[in-house]
C-alpha cells in the first residue's frame, strides 16, 4: 500500500474576504497549505469595489485611498523560512467582464500635467480574450496580479502600495500564466498574498492604473529551500514573450541625465504621438499609454545622459496608422 | 520624354576616412545628396581602429579615450533645415567577422565593482547569422549603429560620448536593418553620421560596450518638412520584435526608490545568476549582460519604489538552463 502512488496535490481556495490593505506579518494565515499547493485566490479589484461599471471621474475623486490595493491571503506554506525561497507558479487567471482605468490626482508619472480625475470603463470579452478599452482601442487580454509578495521581515503594518524585496505592489506585467515567479521569503511560512489583478497593462504602467479588473488567480506554491534572493526574479517560458510582442511598435525616446525624466519624456511624446496620430484626447492617450506602452531602457552608460524608449504597439488601434 | 521614368534614387558612398570623433556642426560635409538618396557609410570599429583580433586586456587600458566611437560623415542632405526631421530607413549592415567586448576601467553602470580591464573577441558567421560570444554563449548577430544622429545646434565640439535630443550615442538596439529612425533637425542640411556599429548588444549595454565591430551600413535618408521632434523616434515593423524575443527569459528585478539603483540591482542579480547557473566567471557574467540582456521598467509610479527587470534569454546559452 502506499507504493506507485501517484504524487496528489492539494486543491485550496481562499475568498476575497479574507482581504488585507496592509503588509503585517503578524496577520492569520487564511489558509495553511503543504509546499506544493495549488491555491485558488479571490482578487477585489485595486478601489477594493469602491468603483463599479456605472462609476464616473468624480467616484475617483471621492475614493478611500486607505481601502485600495487590498491583497487576498495570506497563505501560510509549512515549511517556509526565512532565508528559503517561495516559488509561485502562475497557472491561471479567469476574467471578468470589465475593467476601470483611472487618473488619478497626484499618482503618476506625469502627476503634475494631469491634476484632473478621469475614469474610462473597459469591457472583457473571455471569449476572444479582448480588452475593449474604446472605440478606438482594443487590447490583447493579459492578465496578471500587479500585487504578489510575502509578507515582510520587519515587524509592523506596512503599505501595500509601494513594492519591496519581499515582492508587493511590483505591476509586473509579464507574471501572465506560464510565468513562474521566485520571491524571497522574510518570515515562517511565507505568509502569501496576491491581488490588484489586471486585465492589460504597459511596462512602468504611466498614469498608476491599468485595466483594473477583479479575478480569481490559481498558482501552485512551492518552497525551495535554502536558496536567497536578494529581490524577487522570475522565467517566462519560450515563445510568451514573442507572442505578446507580434506587432509593429512606434517608438519615442527621452534622453535626459536622469532616467525618470527621460522616461517623463518618452511618455509624453507618446502622448502627443497618440493624439496627432490617432486623434485622441491628452488624458486618453496618457491611459492609453498607461494600459499598452512598454518602457524600455537602451542605454545606461554613455554619461551623463541616458535613453528610455517607450514602445507603442500598432495593432491595438482600430485605425492604422496614419 | 521624361514621363513615366521610374522614380529613380541616386547611390552613394561614404568610406570610414570621413571620421570625426566630436559633433561639430562647422565641420563640412563629406558628400551632399538629395532627400531620398540611399548612402552606404563605412563606420570603424568604437576604438577607431585601435583594437585588433589579437588585442589583450591590457590594451583595453591604453587605449586613447580621444579616439573612440568615431563617426562616418557628414552627409548633408540638400533641403533639410532646422526644425524638421530627418527620416533614415536602416537598410542594411554588412557583417564584419569579429568584433570586441570590453570592460573599461570607470566606465559602466558597475564601474564600481569592476576596477580591472578584460576583453573578449567574439567571431561573426555570416552564413549562420550567429555572433560567437565564447564556447558557452552564441548570440544571434542583430547589427546596428550604436551612434546614429545629426549634427547639434549649439556651435563648437561636443563630445561623441553622450547622447543628446539630436541623436548620437543612443544606443538603441532596435535600430537594425527595417527600422525608421526619425531625428529632430537642428541646422541646415541636417549633417547626417553614424559609427559604433555593434553586432549585438542588450538593452542599457550595462558593461558599456556591445559585440564593437566595424561594418557598412546602408541608409536612405529623407526630409520630412515641418515637423518637429523633441526627441528621436522609430517604428519596428510588426513581427520584428517578437522575432527577437522568441526566448524564454530568466528575469532578475531591482527594487529601489532610485531607477538607476534598482537598474544596478537587477544587474547584479543577472551578473550572479549567471555566474551560478551557468559556472561563468564575473567578468566574463557582466559583459554577457551587457551584450545580451534587456532592461525594462516594470513600474515607475508606486512611490517611493520602482521596479526593473533584466531579460537574460535563454536560448543563448550553448547548455540549457540547470
Amino acid at each position: 500500500m502506499g507504493e506507485h502512488l501517484p504524487h496528489t496535490r492539494s486543491f485550496h481556495s481562499v475568498s476575497a474576504e479574507h482581504r488585507q490593505t496592509v503588509w503585517d506579518n503578524a496577520i492569520p494565515p487564511a489558509l495553511e497549505v503543504e509546499s506544493g499547493a495549488t491555491v485558488e485566490l479571490e482578487t477585489a479589484d485595486a478601489s477594493g469595489g469602491q468603483l463599479t461599471k456605472s462609476s464616473s471621474a468624480e467616484d475617483v475623486t471621492n475614493m478611500d485611498m486607505g481601502a485600495v490595493n487590498p491583497v487576498t491571503g495570506p497563505v501560510y506554506v509549512k515549511d517556509a523560512e526565512a532565508g528559503d525561497t517561495l516559488q509561485v507558479e502562475i497557472l491561471e487567471l479567469e476574467p471578468n467582464d470589465w475593467g476601470w482605468t483611472a487618473i488619478i490626482p497626484g499618482f503618476g508619472l506625469l502627476a503634475d500635467e494631469f491634476p484632473d480625475p478621469w475614469l474610462n470603463i473597459s469591457t472583457v470579452e473571455a471569449e476572444t480574450k479582448t480588452v475593449r478599452f474604446n472605440d478606438d482601442v482594443t487590447l490583447p487580454f493579459a492578465p496578471f496580479p500587479g500585487t504578489i509578495g510575502v509578507a515582510p521581515e520587519e515587524p509592523g503594518q506596512h503599505s501595500v502600495l509601494p513594492p519591496t524585496k519581499w515582492g508587493g505592489n511590483m505591476d509586473i506585467k509579464h507574471l501572465t500564466a506560464g510565468t513562474t515567479l521566485y520571491l524571497p521569503v522574510a518570515v515562517r511560512g511565507a505568509l502569501f498574498s496576491v491581488g490588484d489583478t489586471h486585465a492589460a497593462m504597459g511596462d512602468a504602467e504611466v498614469c498608476g492604473t491599468a485595466v483594473e479588473s477583479a479575478m480569481t488567480i490559481t498558482v501552485r506554491l512551492t518552497t525551495i529551500k535554502h536558496q536567497t534572493l536578494a529581490h524577487p526574479q522570475y522565467r517566462i517560458p519560450p515563445g510568451q514573450l514573442a507572442e505578446a510582442e507580434r506587432s509593429g511598435y512606434h517608438v519615442c525616446t527621452g534622453i535626459d541625465h536622469d532616467l525618470t525624466e527621460a522616461a517623463r519624456q518618452a511618455t509624453r511624446a507618446t502622448i502627443e504621438h497618440i493624439q496627432r496620430t490617432h486623434g485622441i484626447d491628452r488624458q486618453t492617450a496618457y491611459a492609453i499609454a498607461s494600459v499598452a506602452v512598454d518602457l524600455r531602457i537602451h542605454e545606461l552608460v554613455d554619461a551623463p545622459n541616458w535613453v528610455v524608449g517607450a514602445f507603442l504597439p500598432d495593432s491595438i488601434f482600430a485605425r492604422p496608422h496614419a
